[in-house]
């Protein structure tokens, strides 16, 4: 059986998912893991550079990423995928897919709408409220927080290294790591 | 540094890749190594279900695939990529994007277009011959044979098992397998 599993965090533009998803790869990293990092922005230039923001490309583009991921799995990769993932239903697919040959957990990165928009690292909520992009998730695009995540991480409150460790103690005692913390 | 690598079947339809690379991939299978097979038309499906046959779109679906080889191979998995992928600069590309993190190996599995339209195991030159496939590889798109391959097969005289086990030495030789044959 392969000791790979597939890590999905959701949440809001600048919720801070790729923040705690890189602290925690590059902890387990350094614990003599495989660790990949599928994340958004990066990943969509690759993968579906034709895609844009409507929900049958955002469905599209993450039905890719999920099969992806479970390649990777399989092969004993933990693999970190950080995507904003708005819809229940899309999510769902993912994890059917993935669940076909490896372990999902879904992460809910949970920040509010109000703290994402002060942060915008980016400036894309700025740009949004402008009407400079269009469906914008949070905005004028809904975002479905997970009814049952497997762990949700508050990072309105939270640092993304406080995060990550929670993440990674959670992963150790359901048995998918082998950490003596 | 990794121990996978991306092995690059390319020739006509019907030419006999994925014959030689389920067979070389069960073989390397027995002897414990990791392995993925990426085949034109499994892949087609979830990787590039919007896709056409035109040079772009074929062009386009090969760089997804050639990044979904790297990520795998640079975790010590044996790729097995089986696509008639018939442009030069095309697999050029697909070399490039591999190589950043790992070997590439082009193997040319040579078969002449009249033996290939023979054998015809889906029935795909018939239909194009009868002018119900547009831009069909041999007949109304070109293919162009690569120039230097790590190396070539024949299949046109050999069979896939006989094909399958030359290209193991091969590898072996190479060193990218630790074989004792």
């Amino acid at each position: 059986m392969s000791t790979g599993f597939v890590v999905w965090l959701t949440g809001l533009p600048a919720s801070g998912k790729t923040s705690i998803a890189n602290c925690a790869a590059s902890i387990l990293k350094e614990r003599g893991y495989k660790v990949e990092m599928l994340d958004g922005d990066e990943v969509r230039r690759w993968l579906s550079p034709e895609a844009g923001f409507t929900r049958e490309d955002r469905r599209r583009h993450l039905i890719r990423v999920a099969h992806v991921a479970r390649l990777l799995a399989r092969n004993d990769v933990i693999v970190f995928c950080s995507f904003v993932s708005p819809y229940i239903d899309v999510r769902r697919e993912v994890r059917s897919i993935v669940e076909k040959d490896v372990p999902f957990i879904e992460v809910y990165v949970k920040c509010s709408l109000g703290e994402c928009i002060r942060r915008d690292p980016k400036g894309l909520y700025r740009k949004a409220l402008k009407g400079e992009i269009k469906n914008f998730t949070g905005l004028t695009d809904p975002y479905e927080p997970p009814p049952n995540p497997e762990i949700t991480l508050d990072s309105e409150n939270f640092s993304a290294e406080f995060n990550a460790k929670k993440l990674i103690n959670w992963l150790n005692e359901k048995g998918l790591l082998n950490l003596k913390i």
